[in-house]
C-alpha cells in the first residue's frame, strides 16, 4: 500500500496533485495550512505518526508575493521541513519528494542544468531552499529513504496568489483595470500549475534520485505571455507596455534544461500555453 | 550589559570560553548537554526566554568520533540550531557566533580561504554545517543581528573525546599501550582547544561579519605531532609508524588562510604546539 502525505495540498500547485496521486493508486492524505501547522514540531510529528506515510510530497512553504524572496520565515521553513523529514524517516517513510526552485541556481547561464549550473542563489529564498536540498538529500542517504528534489521554474494557473506576474495582469484585465508591465523582452520558462503537479507526481512515483528541473524546457518572452492574457481577456488596450522599468540585472533568459525530467522521469508537459492562459483568465473572471 | 548564552559549554572547546568571556565583561550563561536539551524546541525557547541573551556563542553539535561525519544527527542539529537562532532573534539578540568547520571547503586546495576556496563539502557533517552557515547568515541579515561563523580546523587539547588523532595516541601512550599510526606525512593545521575558544570569544566580541577561518595558519606534519606526544609521554617505542594505512584521497595539506582572523579580528594563537601537547598528555595521565 502506497500512502502519501501531501503538504501544501490546498495551494496553487498541491491542489492539482491530490487526484493525480489517487489515479496512480496512492492513498492520499493532503494537509493545507488549516490542518494543524507544520511549523509546530509537535503537531508535525503527530501528523506523521497518525498518517504513517510511505511517501511524502512536500510543497508547503512561505509564499507571500513580494515578501518571500527575503523573508526570515524561510529559515522557519527550512527548520520545519527538516523536522518533517526526520519524523517521516522515523515513521518508516520510503520516498520523499520536495519542491525546490530555479532560484537555487546562479542565473547568468540562461539554460540552467542540474549537472553543470553553479548553485549560487541570489536570494534568501534560494539560499534556504538549497540548504534544505542538501540537508535533505544527505539525510535520505544516511537514513535510507528515496529522495527527489524538483526545481520549479515559472508556474502560472488558476488559484495563484495575486501580485505575481500572470495573476496580477489577469486580475487587472478581467476587472477592467490598467495593467502596467515591462517591455517583456526577457524570456522565462513557464509551466501550468497542473503540469507542475503532474511532473512532481511522476517524479515521486519514479525511482529518480536527487535534483530534477521541473519546467517546460522552452522559455518564451514575457511579452508573449502578457499578450496572450490580454487577447484572452479581450482587453489588450489596458496593457501599459514599458510602464514598469526592467529590473537591473534581470537575466534575459531563464530556461530549464529538462533532460532529466524527460529522459529519466519520462515526463512531458501536456498543457499548451494558450490553453493554460485560457484556464487562468476564466478562473480570474469568477475570482477577481 | 552584554549577556552571552554559550552552548556546548561543557565541551572540549566551549569549556575554555566561559572564563574568557567573563574577563571581557560578559555575564555568562553556559549550557551543556545536561542543562535541558537544545534538540527539544520548547526547551530551547524557554532557555532563551529565561536568559534573554544579547550574544550567542553556539558550539553544541553531534560530535561522536567516527560517527559524526555521516550521522543523520547532523540534520537534527541544523534544525535545532536554526530554532535557537530564531528564538535568539525573537528575544532581541544582537550578535551570534557559531562554530563551522574546515570540512565545509573542498579540500583539494591545500590552503583554504574564506574568499576563494570552493565550498564543496565531501561529508554530511560538512554539508550540514555549511547549510546552517547559509541559513544563519541570511536570517541575521533579514532579522538585523550580527553574525559570525568560525571555521574550525584541527583542534587538540585536554578533554578531547577518545578516538580522535591526538586523544587516541595520547591515551594509548600514557596507558603504556601500542599506538598504531600512519606515516604521518600529511600536514594539518592544529590549534590548541583553549586558543580556539579564545579566537571565538575575540570573534564574538568583534564586529566582524560572516565566515572566518579559525586555525594557526601553519600546517605541520601529523608525524611531528605524534612524535611530540610520544616524547612528552616518554614512550616513543610504542608508536607503530605506518601500521595505519594512509586514507585514499586524504589531502597532503590542509591549512587555514588566517588573514581575516589576524587582520580583521586581530587575533593570534598564544599556545605553542609543544606546550599544548604537554597540557594534553598531562591531562590524559589522570584521565586515561
Amino acid at each position: 500500500m502506497k500512502r502519501v502525505l501531501v503538504t501544501g495540498a490546498t495551494g496553487f500547485i498541491g491542489r492539482h496533485a491530490l487526484p493525480l496521486l489517487a489515479e496512480r493508486g496512492y492513498e492520499v492524505h493532503g494537509v493545507g495550512s488549516a490542518d494543524g501547522d507544520l511549523l509546530d514540531p509537535a503537531a508535525a510529528e503527530s501528523l506523521v505518526r497518525r498518517v504513517r506515510p510511505s511517501h511524502l510530497l512536500h510543497f508547503a512553504w512561505y509564499a507571500v508575493p513580494g515578501k518571500f524572496w527575503s523573508a526570515p520565515e524561510n529559515a522557519a521553513w527550512v527548520e520545519a521541513s527538516i523536522h518533517l523529514l526526520r519524523a517521516f524517516a522515523d515513521a518508516g517513510g520510503e520516498r520523499a519528494t520536495i519542491s525546490g526552485s530555479c532560484a537555487e541556481y546562479e542565473w547568468s547561464g540562461h539554460v540552467l542544468s542540474e549537472a553543470t549550473t553553479p548553485l549560487r542563489p541570489a536570494t534568501y529564498y534560494g539560499v534556504s531552499k538549497h540548504a534544505l536540498a542538501q540537508v535533505g538529500e544527505g539525510l535520505a542517504k544516511e537514513r535510507g529513504f528515496g529522495f527527489a528534489w524538483g526545481r520549479i521554474f515559472f508556474t502560472y494557473g488558476p488559484h495563484e496568489q495575486p501580485g505575481r506576474l500572470v495573476s496580477q495582469i489577469a486580475q487587472a484585465l478581467v476587472k477592467g483595470e490598467p495593467a502596467p508591465t515591462s517591455e517583456g523582452a526577457q524570456r522565462r520558462d513557464f509551466l501550468y500549475a497542473g503540469d507542475v503537479a503532474d511532473a512532481f507526481v511522476a517524479l515521486l512515483d519514479s525511482g529518480v534520485e536527487g535534483a530534477v528541473n521541473v519546467g517546460s524546457g522552452a522559455a518564451v518572452p514575457v511579452r508573449d505571455v502578457v499578450s496572450l492574457i490580454a487577447e484572452t481577456a479581450g482587453r489588450p488596450e489596458l496593457v501599459g507596455w514599458g510602464e514598469v522599468p526592467a529590473r537591473p540585472g534581470d537575466p534575459p533568459v531563464i530556461e530549464a534544461d529538462v533532460t532529466r525530467l524527460r529522459e529519466e522521469v519520462g515526463w512531458r508537459p501536456s498543457t499548451p500555453l494558450d490553453e493554460g492562459i485560457r484556464e487562468t483568465v476564466e478562473w480570474w473572471k469568477t475570482n477577481a
